[in-house]
């Protein structure tokens, strides 16, 4: 793989994977969506197949790894250079502020109604994670938690010298690695939504700052740094358990 | 593939899709229908899996595209030859239309129970989609910018010298393709309720406007360009994308 | 396979599949139940899975059929030969019987609690179907069409000189059968609760009269001819139209 | 397979199905959760991709039995060699401790919420099942069918001289073993809540009475040994009927 290859799968595929991660929070918190209320089920099904969907696109050119926290698991682990993964994560930053800015574009109807209130709407916990309960400690706990149980299963699977599956492996890894993100969100989202990835919160964060969204409220950004700190350190562990166990 | 295999493979898989998701819709609106009222997920897996069945009963004789704006991406891409486009398209359509007949057959009750109201009751949506907000340049937005996320990770899957998968390839593919489908509903589905296929559109569109449904409401046929025009549109970016980054 | 193996195969996986089928109907409906009201979602992904489970239990023994209408749309296609088909059906009917009893073995504090209330209590609507809107004809449409939908994606699949996957094929046509199963229910099971299979319908209702459950209402056998006959019209037009076209 | 790679993959395996599982109840359970309130289906979703990621990580190391009564299915059926069943044992239930405690971790603030009400609040459901009727040969009876329904299946896929699917099977058995438990979970666990493993009931069992949760309420320890002896007595049942059926 060229690291043109690696910025541009990644790109794109990060773009796929946030365009339907935040399209269905936009799809279930919004006025006027037939998806409204929908529920916490949706959600987590929603960013799976948005995984699905993003890592099978960009699997022939980058192999799918969508997520710098993962990258840099693979970093640890051996199956990914350290010299390419800056490409990777700049792929995967400017993929998560397109997709974002597209899910906006998809919605711009929904958005735009915002403008009849008077007062600030949530509208950050579409593109960004938020905490319910806001507790530094515990917040970057269930993080590292929560992205631990996503890199270990990973590398599982596709450790060793395979990197995350291509056409040639006939998807099924990605099937696999996808409801293992449904479950992730099923079970452990619900402290803090379940980041478990730097591009997918910090991207869209920044996209929320910068869209013209009327009555958009804060983006947040004293949380900013614990999806991003938390998912790191959680791949870190997760990769360094397999290579003690495995 | 013959062209009578292309037509009879299409029509087969589009009618067993139409009367699944066209099924489905029926199945969470009607009155006196045990699924009634039971969500977006029911809609969204409801159609999926209706890509499941309608594609893998047509891989084997046509590839199982069941789409026109699929179609005409893999034409653009260079998989399916322009001059088979025709007979894929007039399957396509021909199936919509029968499909949509079986799933009015299927709810023959529920639907005449309508006969009992005073009222125009609004069936439409059973067949056809509608925004939930009427704005032509939004609305043609969200179906190209939908339908670019779905032909993009087909490519992704299935593209270079493969078709859509038939048994030859164990049917992961088709599965992969109906979750992705699935995902759609979920997260991209908010706006206009993802027409994504000109064929599921406008086919029960002109079957709702002929059938004898009591009370049934307007065809719309005002918005009837929209879902035709917009996943045209965004199959062909979808298409373009691939073509020039993989 | 020898007829031992097909009646003993076909037994075992049809008692999984009503185990599981009368199983979540009983979850959903039944006080003190953890899955009481969980809705219809859960009931069409209940009884997919259990085809799941039956079907694959099966697979190495008898090739997983567990439903007599697909038995004889295969004997009409062609996979399976006349002369096993009473061995296969046997099977099936014993198997259901058999399951039914289980579900209400598992269920028993629960189905006992119906002792403490003063009428009837409606329990047949977990073992068998029963139509929303009782007309016969409508009913037997609505069954026809849906077991057609049902028999045409399963020969699509695994027609020609191919069974029902069983191991060699790594399973992967039984998961998407399941699925298929889950996109019957959730799309054309509205109107009479979709049997589909008159060993489902037929077995429970039987193990229903027979088993000392207090206030169980009536067993309905006049409309038990319909769960039966519309299947295996429905089963033989599909196994029919793939004949004619593939 | 050495004695140290059945005791490491188990309690990896086994640590994740349980921090996936409890962490699903208590995402629905909790106070201040994403996921409060979202039903049984999430749970049973939730718990069935806590058993796809458990088994898939721990399968390259031990096979991903991750249940007890499963690891003594298999030694009754001939797969499992008797003398490796203490490690396999040992690893799941040291797993299944480590799992419940990271699930509190996950979850600490929303456990310590707690504190601020006057009574005990019921978290043992987060842990551990509990009847909904106690009643114990009825709950007995519900473990024994629920697990010879798990086992069945497992060995009609993977018996023989298979072991449960590792990475050269890519991963189908997996994944086809934890729409099995979703299945279960939706159709059998009703009653008890569908155990199935006596680590996955005992080892959070245990953490919960040792774990400083404010108000937790009783761990329930005459309840204790049904979700033992249930499911291993099943799971006994399910292998013999294989090796005399198969």
């Amino acid at each position: 793989m060229s690291n043109g290859d690696i910025f541009v799968g990644e790109l794109i595929g990060t773009a796929i994977l946030i365009l339907f991660g935040a399209g269905v929070c936009a799809a279930v918190t919004l006025n006027k969506s037939k998806a409204q209320g929908a529920g916490w089920v949706v959600i987590a099904f929603g960013w799976g197949f948005g995984v699905l969907a993003g890592a099978y696109t960009s699997a022939p050119l980058s192999g799918g790894q969508i997520n710098p926290a993962v990258t840099i698991g693979f970093a640890i682990e051996g199956s990914t250079k350290w010299e390419d993964v800056p490409f990777y994560i700049l792929g995967q930053f400017a993929g998560a502020v397109i997709g974002a800015t597209l899910c906006w574009l998809l919605y711009l109807g929904q958005f735009n109604l915002n403008a009849e209130e008077d007062k600030a709407i949530e509208t950050l916990g579409i593109f960004s994670t938020r905490p319910e309960i806001n507790n530094p400690v515990q917040n970057l706990i269930t993080e590292i938690i929560a992205t631990a149980a996503l890199m270990l299963p990973i590398l599982g699977l596709v450790g060793g010298d395979k990197h995350v599956a291509g056409i040639g492996d006939a998807g099924l890894p990605v099937l696999l690695i996808s409801l293992l993100v449904v479950g992730i969100g099923l079970s452990l989202g619900g402290p803090t939504g379940y980041a478990i990835n730097p591009a997918r919160d910090l991207g869209p964060r920044l996209t929320h700052a910068l869209l013209p969204i009327p009555n958009k409220g804060t983006s947040e950004w004293s949380y900013s740094w614990i999806p991003v700190v938390g998912p790191i350190a959680g791949a870190a562990i997760g990769a360094a358990i397999y290579n003690a166990a495995f």
